[in-house]
């Protein structure tokens, strides 16, 4: 489950109204259509940091009652370790598959804080967990030190790590390291759109994605090109994506797919719960511009 | 309201369990019989990141309802704009002297984002506002233009600011900038305090202290040494502080003000919420040393 193309919609969530539930579902099924191999509700893009616990139990139960079969992995993360429980025990009555936990702050953590996190969460989990390291968002540094005592914990099934290298070989260095590091049951997934061919040719398991909630087909055609071996297409995917990652780079991937996903019709307007206001008029020009482009809207 | 010393108490948490609001109610009496000038209730002190909308409501009631006749203003911030006008309605019912508002952010924030939230926050608002610029928990950086355009929004009141330079030149330098881009009502606070005297003795109208929270008494005495021109006293009770400072610096300020409330026997010892552990118990015996030595104690 915790291997090839980690699909992440988006949460349509209205400015400050409630979770546009009917768009979210299609997104799912959208998704399921396609083929991708797991489906990550509740990510990052999944905006669950802005949403209460009641708003994110209905959004784990549409997930996986849209999602035709696929895996489904439910972003558990939040500020409390009370809130954290609570959204593992949510997820897991929703049926999830399995379960992502950032070491989401506001005070900053030590080390000793999110071991205990993890340690307590996953000791009252029946159901495999990701590690999910996003430095951007959570303002944590993982050590490679804390990566291992956290693989070691029992239900301990992947960890999602930042970009890694540009160049090929000390990519490749890098995950060799990792696998040394962890535990062979452990996957390694890569994240950060615009990394993700180089990922997985350096020997990623998975690609939690992006853009893979948006845009499935492109994802998946650079997916199944590296695990292939086919390592060249894998980047001329990527490569060919490049105008998205510029403006990825520039907004924050989630307002680019929130704006995308808008003109493809496929959520109103207004998709991000506010205080995001997403693109502006401008920007959103360009978007479409790139999306035409590079048929994203077929 | 918003100058002299504001002092946040902390909100006890026990790691996964409820509000300690007896030992709550206590912390705010304490804080006016000591006799400062305001109360900041749910500060970053107060931990009211980790909190949900109810238990926030009801901390503020106990803060208003303990603070006899203190103005109290209570903490609105959150990561969705809808949770922040639920919890300035909830201060306003409580009946708070104030909100204070910082932009806490899990997607980085943009310039325009924040405007409009503290646009759409004050339109809402029949209480004044304090803007809360507190980079290492919110990692959102102001700028200079938009403190002036958030100044001018109707209802706020004070803009609490981080640390200013060291140098007493730089440091006056700096608030005499910040006075011309502001609006002449709007007070000055500064916060970080290690480097409350010299916030003081450089222009600053009032100090949100997080020592102030739990040591009133050498806040106010560095306050009020301060606020009568004798700056080299205000100094000189910041510098008998230093190894409390330092503490601050190390372990972060929550963490050193827990367990100094605890060793006070103002709280249980478990007093912050998980994920945080606060101190372990060789810090906490350092910090006890500094207490004593210090005569925080009595």
């Amino acid at each position: 489950m915790f291997t090839g193309l980690s699909a992440f919609p988006l949460t349509p969530v209205p400015g400050n109204g409630d979770v546009d539930e009917k768009a979210y579902a299609a997104l799912v099924e959208r998704l399921a259509a396609a083929g991708v191999d797991s489906i990550g509700a509740l990510g990052s893009t999944g905006s669950y940091a802005y949403l209460t616990r009641e708003e994110r139990a209905r959004v784990a139960r549409i997930a996986v009652e849209h999602a035709d079969g696929v895996p489904v992995i439910v972003g558990i993360g939040a500020l409390r370790t009370r809130q954290v429980l609570q959204a593992a025990e949510d997820a897991q009555n929703a049926g999830a598959a399995g379960v992502l936990l950032a070491p989401v702050s506001y005070q900053p953590l030590t080390d000793d804080d999110v071991f205990g996190l993890f340690e307590e969460v996953t000791a009252n989990l029946s159901i495999p967990l990701v590690i999910y390291d996003n430095p951007g968002t959570t303002h944590f540094a993982f050590t490679d030190e804390l990566y291992a005592r956290l693989a070691r914990l029992p239900r301990v099934a992947s960890l999602k790590i930042p970009p890694l290298p540009a160049d090929p070989a000390r990519a490749r260095a890098r995950v060799e390291h990792l696998r040394r590091l962890l535990p062979a049951a452990v996957t390694i997934g890569t994240s950060g759109d615009a990394a993700a061919a180089r990922g997985l040719n350096a020997g990623c398991d998975a690609w939690y994605s992006v853009i893979g909630g948006t845009f499935p087909e492109p994802a998946l055609a650079l997916t199944r090109a590296a695990q292939a071996g086919r390592h060249r297409q894998a980047l001329e995917e990527s490569r060919r994506l490049e105008p998205l990652w510029d403006l990825f780079a520039r907004h924050g991937s989630l307002r680019v797919v929130a704006a995308a996903a808008a003109h493809l019709g496929l959520t109103a307007r207004r998709n991000l719960p506010l205080p995001l206001r997403g693109l502006n008029a401008e920007e959103r020009a360009r978007l479409v511009t790139v999306v035409e482009q590079l048929r994203l809207h077929t």
